[in-house]
């Protein structure tokens, strides 16, 4: 049979990746496809470059249109990001009868249903595990590994520039500032890290799973999202000595009401595996009522690890091909018309336990006070820890660990502990999961 | 559309679980499937066990034929286990036109090849993630996930028993027969634990695993296989102040000349997440040419656990249960007119690092006949520690690490010194893999 025609759209770091997986594994991969899998086009404005990665192997034009229109074409892969152009080359293609495999979580955490509804109706398939978790075939176990599971909650490492400078602030006692110049000057982070620093990278790929894990549209602009920028060193040490390290975790958790959805630093117990995931690499945790946890490991991003993804979804494409397109897995794992209006709950519906750290004035009362609000708004005490103030320090620094809350309460609590005088500084608050 | 048949053959405890997972679970199943899965049929020995579970949900008979037979039914359950029985079993369902899913890792690794190729000429499936790390979709990974890559080497911890084991003889420093006592009391090991600690349980699996990373057949007889029923206290501790832990590892790994498959107790630094598996439960790390280093993590047995995978063939075979057969997934992998020939390597042929213990007489000469012996056959030595000895002692302990050999030219090496006066006891012998 005919080696299958993939069109690709953009040839940077995970497109060059992409084709250079293909040529050296090309035999091992036709064995497991059954089927050869051939780059016949690439269209990048960067025309020079991308011949100078393909060379004679495939036809490279500047304009993506080109890929699409050629009816040779069974499969184009979308790596040019964003949700501009991508998206518009994304609905051509489907409309042109193309099968898409994409990388891209800005354009399906926000896009995703338009997307998929089009690729339903014009019966072609979108595959996107590269999106999520670089190489981790996460995608598929949630979409086809878990399907017996009613999934209660998804915690996941989820980008590794923001794991890699937690792990450096941690291990080296660093500021994040000074962090974030080395991880640029390393390549862990970009001229621009907004993205990733800031928790928006993380919050994409987290809507994208929570989609899939409870059977919910894509609701990116439901997500609570809190980056690293404001974390301080010092609370990363009080962590470690209560037993605790902090990363960026992208959660989806299920309650009765609805689903949270949220991306923000968060300290988990030292000894679970996932607080172990170190530099750059990715982790997620899968809550399922039958399996229990499970946890898949491995590189988040860079060239070949994320063309891994984007091939595998090749193959799978190619193995699909010519199946009956309503026995296919469904996009979202779920069939569209089940798709559930479970809410996205806001912030203050969060569960969660916190830590807190207040900078009081050493004197008699102080503790007293605080501990009344916190029972006032029913909020319990798990751990609490007072520096010991250094001879004629007249403040010291206060933590507490307090048990599970309602987040709305905990903001009123910190509002009025904040208002008393003897606290002495913005009180710092991060969110704690036992994750067990 | 009429929920698909399945007919169940045994309901011990995976098949309780595999009923109560589907009913609990129902109407999320279906959301995801696309249909209903039904359990119509039940077949054991003890009918009344088998109506306890079941009620009036599913119609209960004791001989399996009657659910082979019965043309409603569109998939088999075998969960009887075993080589006898259930291979003539499921060489039944496959000749009468039923797809097939199970748990049966002892079944596959031995016929797997007999059954798939029938599989494939009567155009059903066969489907096992059931087979391998319980919940965990590691079949999954490795056969579609994963599909980009050139497999270097996969290591599993793929026996909860022992790892259980394991665990607490190096927490609490106990000795090999006292745990076993223990998770014998607590039901972590069976009664006749055999299979699981002579490390039979884990060959199987490993044998699976490599067959699906290599495309290669199923061969179990090929398979070096040690279990940990000689494993002592003092080597763990040794190895803990090396820095490394002792896993029963399942490790299938691609040489140029051929395929080490082999299962035995092994340290690996405590640093690998890996490391840090405790308990019953189970993890695989996969080390990929395109995507690095994977590690899957999660519960490998148990009633829901394993359900969790044997209901998510379930939902991948109603999928697929209208498509193409050509463009199926392939049972393992690669195609079947594109398996391997590349051979299983004889233990001798396996190259790792090895921990040596020594007992010796506490006198000159001694260490420089030991570590010429080693020179002699190229062994090169990583690190060595002495043990002091006490007061008026006559003997101590050295400890030897060293780096990567071929197995032949250790165990020339063993036998010479073995053969040395001063050698005091049997050397104690344990194969070091860095999973890096």
């Amino acid at each position: 049979m005919k080696p299958i025609q993939v069109g690709l759209l953009g040839i940077g770091t995970v497109g060059g990746g992409t084709f250079n997986v293909l040529t050296r594994n090309q035999e091992e991969i036709r064995r497991r496809a059954g089927r050869g899998i051939e780059i016949a086009m690439v269209a990048d404005l960067d025309v020079e470059r991308a011949r100078a990665v393909v060379g004679e192997h495939a036809k490279v034009v500047a304009d993506a249109r080109e890929v699409i229109a050629n009816p040779d074409i069974d499969i184009v892969v979308e790596l040019i990001g964003g949700y501009g152009v991508a998206k518009a080359l994304v609905m051509d293609a489907i409309a042109a009868g193309k099968h898409v495999v994409t990388a891209n979580k800005a354009l399906l955490a926000v896009h995703g249903t338009e997307i998929f509804e089009a690729a339903r109706a014009r019966g072609v398939m979108v595959a996107f595990e590269a999106a999520v978790a670089g190489g981790i075939p996460i995608i598929k176990a949630l979409r086809e590994g878990l399907t017996a599971n009613r999934i209660e909650w998804i915690a996941g490492i989820i980008n590794g520039t923001t794991n890699f400078i937690l792990s450096e602030m941690r291990s080296k006692g660093l500021d994040f500032e000074v962090v974030l110049k080395e991880a640029q000057r390393l390549g862990y982070a970009e001229a621009d890290p907004t993205f990733d620093i800031e928790g928006v990278d993380a919050a994409h790929k987290a809507t994208i799973m929570a989609a899939i894990a409870f059977g919910v549209p894509v609701q990116f602009d439901k997500a609570h999202v809190e980056g690293i920028t404001k974390l301080q060193a010092a609370d990363i040490r009080y962590a470690e000595q209560l037993g605790y390290r902090i990363k960026l975790l992208g959660i989806a958790r299920r309650q009765e009401s609805g689903i949270e959805l949220r991306v923000h630093p968060t300290l988990i117990p030292a000894k679970r595996l996932i607080a172990n995931v170190e530099g750059a690499m990715n982790a997620v945790v899968v809550q399922g009522d039958a399996v229990g946890t499970t946890l898949y490991y491995g590189k988040g991003a860079g060239a070949e690890p994320t063309a891994s993804a984007v091939i595998a979804d090749l193959v799978d494409v190619t193995r699909l091909h010519t199946a009956d397109p309503g026995n296919r897995v469904p996009h979202l794992a779920f069939q569209p018309e089940a798709l559930s209006d479970m809410p996205i709950l806001p912030i203050d519906q969060v569960r969660t336990a916190f830590y807190l750290r207040l900078q009081v004035a050493d004197e008699a009362g102080v503790l007293s006070r605080v501990t009344g609000i916190l029972a006032e708004h029913g909020i319990s005490i798990d751990a609490l820890l007072q520096r010991e103030s250094a001879e004629g320090e007249k403040n010291t620094d206060v933590i507490i660990l307090t048990h599970d809350t309602i987040e709305g309460s905990m903001r009123k609590a910190i509002a009025q502990m904040q208002a008393l005088p003897t606290v002495l500084a913005p009180i710092v608050s991060l969110r704690k999961e036992e994750l067990a």
